[in-house]
C-alpha cells in the first residue's frame, strides 16, 4: 500500500519516545524478553504517539531488542493515522487488508506474526499483554500459531510500570489536562440546577472540556458521571433526560483530557440546603483528604498514604472499604484512565517517586448520604503538586 | 454486600430482554452450548440492559440453559449499576471485592468461575466470546482454571448475530439516535468555518449530540472524526487546536447515540469553492450510494448491495478497496458501533432481513481528493428506511 504525505502530530518530540522505548527495553532485558507485542491502546500511544481510536480492529506495537525502532501493525486504512501520529519511519508502519476483518480464518494478529517471522524473530521469547483489554484470546491464539518456534510469556504491565513515572514533558501535558478538568468542573457547578435536564448539563460539561481555554483544547474524555439523589450509589451509569429536582445531591466525576492524558476531579454538588449528615460526612472526607496529602511525598508507600485517609475518617466514625485511588495518566476508553499499577489500597507497598501521578478518589457511602471527592496530584521532590485544585468542600447551591 | 434501593432504568421492558435471551438460548441449544459467558459490553447490554462504563474491570453476563434469567457478575461497586440498569432479580447480581483488582493471583473471572461451580454448572459446555474485546487471555485462563470439569468452545458472535436483527422497539430507539445524528451534522455544517478551531467545532458537535432535542437527550457517542485538508487521509485521529484554513475539505463522521444505540452519518464539507476533481468524485459516490439503496431490500445479499456501489462508481472511473459498510446498532467505546457480523464487502453472502440496520460507509480516496459519505438505514419489508437522511451531496460553504 502506498502511503500518503504526513505532517507528524505526535505530542512529544522523537527523543521522548526513544527514551521510553529504551526504558521498556531495559525491563525486557531484565526479564529475558526479546520481543514485546504491546496491544493496550495506552501503551501503544506511550511507545509511539499513536492515539487513533481504532482498537476495535486488531493492532499492535512491536518492540524488539534487535530492532532500532518499534513497528506499528494494524488495519491498512489506519496506517495513515500511524504516519501522522508517530515519528516512526514509514517502513515501520505495516498493515493488513480488510479481508482480515470478520473473517473466520484470517485475523489481524496473523499479520503481526508474519512480520515477526519475516524479521528473523520467529524463535524469540515474546511477551504479550495478557490482561490489557484489546488482546483477545483468539488474537493471542493466532499470534502463537503464526510464530510456532517462539516461546511466550505474560508481559502484562511491563510498559504500564514504566508509564507510572512521568517525564517532565508528560507532567506539563497533565497540567494542561488539569486546567481542562477545572474548566469542566466550574461549568458543572454552574449549570447543574433544579429543572435543568441531566443531558443538558452533560452537554455543557462536554463542551467545556473540549473547547478548553483560549490556548488549548481538550480531547474526548472518558465519560463524566453525574448521578443525583438515590442514583448516586451507581458510579458508572450515564445521565438521563430527567431534570434535576430542587433538593438533591449530585456526584460529579470528570476528567480533563489532553493528548489522551487524563486528570480526574470529583465533587458533590448539593442543590438546596445540605442535610447535616451529608455535611458531617463531607467534613470528615475532606479532613481525610488533607491527611492523605500530608503523606504524599517520595519514599512513602501507597499503603501509608491510604492509611492516613482511613485513620482520619475513622476518627469521625466512618469507614471506606474500596481503594482510595490509583496511578493515572494516559487513558483510552478501553481502560478508562486507570494505569493498573500502583493502587492506594491496603497492602500496596509501591514507593512513591517524583513524577508519579495519582488520582485520589474518595467516594464515601454512609447510611443516608453519599459524598464524592477526588483530585489528581503529581508527586514532587518536596511533596506534591495538585493538578486541578478546586474548592475543597461540599459545593452547596442553596 | 447489601444492595441499595433501585429504580429500574433499563431502556426496554422486561419482556424484550426475555425474548432476546430466549433467542440466544435457541442458538446455544443448536450448538450444544450449556452456558454462555458473555463479556463484550454491547452483548451484556443487549442481554440485560446493563450499560455502565465499567468494562475496564472484569465483568460478565452468564446465560445458562438451566437458569431462568441471566447472572450479572462484576466489581462489587458496580452491582448498584446493575440493580438500576437491569430487570434482574437482585439475587442474580453478584460481585467481587476490590482486592481482585491489580492482584497478581486473584482475578474477577475467578468469581465468575466460582458462581458457575456453585450453581452446578461445573461440568457444562461453556461458550466464551474469544474475539470480543474485554475477555483477556488472562481472564480466559482464570475462568478455565476455576471450572476444571467444564469444556470450552468459542461462542464469539453468537449474541452478535441475534443482535443483527432488531426488534421494533430497538428500531424506535435507533430512529431517536438518527435524529440525534442529524442534530449533530447540522451543527457541524454550521460551526465548521475558516478560522474556527477544530476543538471548538468538536465541542459544539458534542453539545448538540448530547443535549439532543426538546424531547430526548443523547448518550456519550463514539468520538466524531473531522479531519481537514491533507489529514483527511487519517480516518481515526482526533481534532487539534488549529483553526480551519479558508479553503479546505473537512470529512465529518459522527454518530447519534441513544441508550448506546448508534446511528452513523458522514459528509464532506468544503470550505471555499470545491475543486472540480472533488465535485466529480462526490457526484460518483452519491450516485453509487443511490445505486446501493435500490438494492437494499429483504432477500438481497450484502455482496449484491456493495456490488451495486462498486459497479456505479466504476462507470465514473473510480474504485473502492475497503468495505462499503456493516451492521450497526448497540455500541460501546470498546468496539465502536460495529456489530462484527454482516459486512457490505465482496463475498459476504448474508441475506438482508427486515429490521437489520446497516451503516453504509463510502469513504473514497482518489489521487487528489478524499470524499466521505455515509448513512444508516433499516431494512423494511418493502426496502429500507433512512434513519438520518441528510442532504445527499458534497456540502459546500463558499
Amino acid at each position: 500500500m502506498s502511503l500518503p504525505d504526513r505532517t507528524i502530530q505526535a505530542p512529544f518530540p522523537k527523543a521522548e519516545y526513544e527514551s521510553r522505548v529504551d526504558r521498556v527495553k531495559g525491563r525486557m532485558e531484565a526479564r529475558g524478553i526479546d520481543v514485546l507485542v504491546s496491544t493496550e491502546p495506552a501503551n501503544i500511544a506511550y511507545l509511539t504517539g499513536y492515539d487513533a481510536w481504532s482498537w476495535y480492529t486488531p493492532q499492535a506495537v512491536v518492540v524488539a531488542l534487535d530492532l532500532d525502532e518499534p513497528l506499528w501493525i494494524g488495519r491498512e486504512q489506519d496506517m495513515a493515522c500511524a504516519l501522522w501520529a508517530t515519528h516512526l519511519d514509514e517502513r515501520s508502519i505495516l498493515g493488513y487488508s480488510d479481508d482480515h476483518i470478520t473473517d473466520v480464518d484470517r485475523h489481524g494478529m496473523d499479520c503481526v506474526a508474519g512480520q515477526l517471522v519475516a524479521r528473523g524473530l520467529g524463535a524469540a521469547r515474546i511477551g504479550t499483554e495478557d490482561d490489557g483489554i484489546c488482546l483477545t484470546p483468539r488474537g493471542a491464539r493466532h499470534l502463537r500459531a503464526g510464530v510456532p518456534g517462539a516461546s511466550f510469556v505474560d508481559a502484562d504491565l511491563l510498559v504500564n510500570w514504566v508509564r507510572t513515572v512521568k517525564s517532565p514533558a508528560e507532567i506539563d501535558v497533565m497540567r494542561d489536562a488539569g486546567r481542562l478538568a477545572l474548566t469542566g468542573m466550574r461549568t458543572a457547578v454552574e449549570v447543574i440546577a433544579p429543572g435543568v435536564r441531566e443531558c443538558d448539563a452533560a452537554a455543557e460539561i462536554y463542551r467545556a472540556l473540549i473547547a478548553g481555554t483560549g490556548d488549548i483544547g481538550g480531547d474526548a474524555p472518558w465519560r463524566p458521571t453525574m448521578p443525583s439523589g438515590a442514583k448516586t450509589v451507581t458510579p458508572h451509569l450515564s445521565w438521563t433526560d430527567a431534570p434535576y429536582p430542587s433538593e438533591t445531591a449530585v456526584n460529579i466525576e470528570l476528567g480533563g483530557c489532553r493528548h489522551q492524558y487524563h486528570v480526574g476531579l470529583s465533587r458533590t454538588v448539593h442543590l438546596g440546603p445540605a442535610p447535616e449528615p451529608l455535611r458531617r460526612l463531607a467534613g470528615a472526607t475532606v479532613a481525610g483528604f488533607h491527611a492523605m496529602l500530608e503523606r504524599v511525598e517520595p519514599g512513602a508507600t501507597c499503603d501509608e498514604v491510604q492509611g492516613a485517609f482511613r485513620a482520619e475518617v475513622a476518627r469521625h466514625g466512618y469507614e471506606k472499604t474500596s481503594r482510595c485511588g490509583y496511578s493515572i495518566g494516559l487513558g483510552f476508553p478501553t481502560g478508562a484512565w486507570v494505569e493498573r499499577t500502583a493502587s492506594l489500597m491496603e497492602g500496596d507497598r509501591t514507593v512513591l517517586e517524583p513524577n508519579m501521578t495519582f488520582h485520589l478518589v474518595l467516594g464515601m457511602w454512609a447510611a443516608e448520604s453519599g459524598f464524592m471527592f477526588s483530585e489528581t496530584v503529581a508527586v514532587t521532590e518536596g511533596g506534591f503538586e495538585a493538578l486541578a485544585p478546586f474548592e475543597r468542600e461540599l459545593v452547596v447551591k442553596a
